[in-house]
């Protein structure tokens, strides 16, 4: 087990009455809010109405930012830096999934500093001294931002999707209601349930391969996602079902799964540039990337890979080599998101072989753990799934 | 799964190197620091002139509060609060177990306050206002105090053992380093490892019993801690045992496996009593008392003990009753604690069979899940292990 610091001060309200605890979080905090949220869901849905009921009772005076878009760019950015700054603002508070929790993220610590955001954070990776509080109210389950420090931003201008993380944006609160996930378009369900899964792997694909508690916690959550995203897809209103979507996709990312392993985040590397440059949906991406990786360093992994397909996907390894068992495990990986409607080719991605060239140029290839990747290798994994 | 609210803020510096972060947290607070520590092993070992000549090198003023003993008392309580308002003190450092965590969450909140601390927070459980910081360097893996907000305080005038929780005496870091294990007596050892996995069973051996994340983590645990038991008995100093056995007995107290669960703390309450009237290592006590009162519920809890003895303990049910399968997972238990050299009996523990009236008398009885218990049930259960 290698030597770890873990710290998460995140408050978590979780359950069919989560919503309840808003109206105490919010005595918490100042005058001035700044709500972000996406593309007007949480209108039709009306829990935006409820949201600004919960402010406007706690005596709240409320701006908004909406349209936050998935893969979120610097233009939302610095479009909400401006309003904390014009208007004081002393909470952030963003309703949605992880694209506007990443942008409320960027914005606390833009805020916050004299410099350009984007040059300061996510190109110098400056140590972040000041940033407005965040509470979220989650109603998509995929990135875990809800319970991590980390931020993802693209830049349109450059093609760049770059991640900035400090303890400062951690949020303050979380609020996850799993109903609130019952009326999720089935593909964002799916985008987040892939979007888990490779969040998990990357954690536990990784060394040290000998036995400790973190990697049968990664099993663990790895079951537990799987099972719940059959039942979710089978019967949308499952609660149990959606609870342990909503739990597992913020649990994988909350670092306590980080604990004593080097972690391999390749195939994240890979599929950045892909959402940044043809704007696909980051778990949709990933379920054509993360196979793809696999199967290139199964030779690489293979013990840990064996063990994946054995305890994770119950192959029965009587009869079969270590790379057959492996093999198997990654097959079913593949067939699960194939099974639950994700795309497993780059064609189905609408991104051309043409690109190929650009996105291994994009990739950085300082995330890996059993094997350095060279830009040959990314446009090699990429060919096997035109 | 249950509703719930999760909260841990406590920073883990964990590893073969944890307690070179002593310095960077020790600036973080004032001047005055109280160090609270154990018998001596502390001393005998060197962690002491180590710890000290940090706290010299910070500038920081040392005042010790010595010989917190295991089931701490409030005799040490009134010393360490009346130390601490003296010398105003800053920051509390409790070096060792649970005994002297718990000691100092107590004395924590009771320099804070103009009440009498044991009336005030262990019989009126008032909310605290303040509590002077706490640091933890963990000895004894055990009770998972070290990151969590409780504090169990022994009356010996009353033979009361009660508890008190607040979010003010969750530590504000906490030092794990496994090589400090290495020397420990066996005894305590395996004394930790029982009450690890009396919590563990506490946390997962209650309703819901649908599948759910936190089951899920809770077995993961449960194996982890079994495999690493019984590597650490055969080699003191095999690293990655030490190291799974301090993470795990951390991480089954954080909260993370409460989260959804009614638990059932019955087992505990049924110990307090022995270890308060007759000074019982708590660990040893769980021994005696958990698989029995396992085996009083089995039928009302039938389901779950099955599932435990399947998967934690990988009982093959073909051919068995469910009853069996269950009963079979508790026989593994209580062998599991014979083969590490834990009791079995009151006899062992020097409990006469005269006391057990008292014990049950004294026994609280609101932490059941899956069957009330009367004070005769607690008798009957007793009267199972003479």
């Amino acid at each position: 087990m290698k030597d770890f610091m873990y710290f998460n001060p995140v408050r978590v309200h979780f359950g069919k009455n989560a919503m309840a605890a808003l109206p105490e979080e919010l005595e918490k905090f100042g005058k001035n809010v700044l709500l972000l949220y996406g593309g007007g869901s949480i209108k039709r849905t009306r829990l935006y109405d409820r949201i600004l009921a919960d402010l406007q009772a706690a005596g709240k005076t409320v701006f908004e930012l909406p349209g936050v878009m998935p893969n979120p760019r610097t233009e939302k950015v610095y479009e909400g830096i401006e309003i904390c700054r014009r208007e004081k603002i002393d909470l952030l508070l963003a309703v949605g999934g992880g694209s506007t929790i990443d942008c409320a993220k960027a914005v606390a610590v833009g805020a916050c500093t004299d410099r350009d955001f984007w040059q300061a954070f996510f190109k110098d990776w400056e140590t972040a001294e000041d940033a407005i509080p965040l509470g979220v109210v989650l109603t998509l389950p995929a990135t875990g931002s809800e319970l991590d420090k980390s931020s993802v931003i693209t830049n349109v201008a450059t093609g760049e999707k770059n991640s900035y993380d400090s303890e400062l944006t951690f949020p303050k609160f979380t609020i996850l209601d799993p109903t609130l996930t019952y009326t999720l378009p089935k593909h964002q369900m799916v985008n987040g349930i892939v979007d888990t899964i490779s969040h998990l792997y990357e954690l536990y694909i990784s060394p040290p391969d000998g036995e400790c508690l973190t990697d049968e916690l990664a099993e663990a959550a790895l079951r537990t996602e799987i099972r719940a995203g059959r039942a979710a897809a089978a019967d949308p209103e499952d609660y149990d079902a959606r609870a342990d979507l909503m739990w597992t996709s913020s649990f994988a990312l909350c670092g306590m799964l980080n604990n004593g392993k080097e972690t391999d985040w390749a195939s994240h590397c890979i599929e950045h540039p892909i959402s940044a440059l043809y704007d696909v949906a980051h778990g949709a991406g990933l379920a054509v990337v993360h196979p793809a990786y696999l199967d290139y360093i199964c030779p690489d992994a293979l013990s840990r890979l064996r063990r994946l397909a054995v305890r994770v996907w119950g192959v029965d390894p009587a009869g079969r080599t270590d790379e057959e068992v492996a093999r198997e495990g990654i097959r079913r990986t593949r067939e699960f998101f194939r099974e639950l409607g994700a795309p497993a080719t780059l064609t189905e991605l609408h991104v051309p072989e043409e690109a190929i060239d650009r996105i291994a140029d994009l990739t950085d290839l300082g995330c890996f753990s059993y094997r350095q990747l060279t830009r040959e290798d990314v446009v090699a994994i990429l060919r096997t799934v035109l």
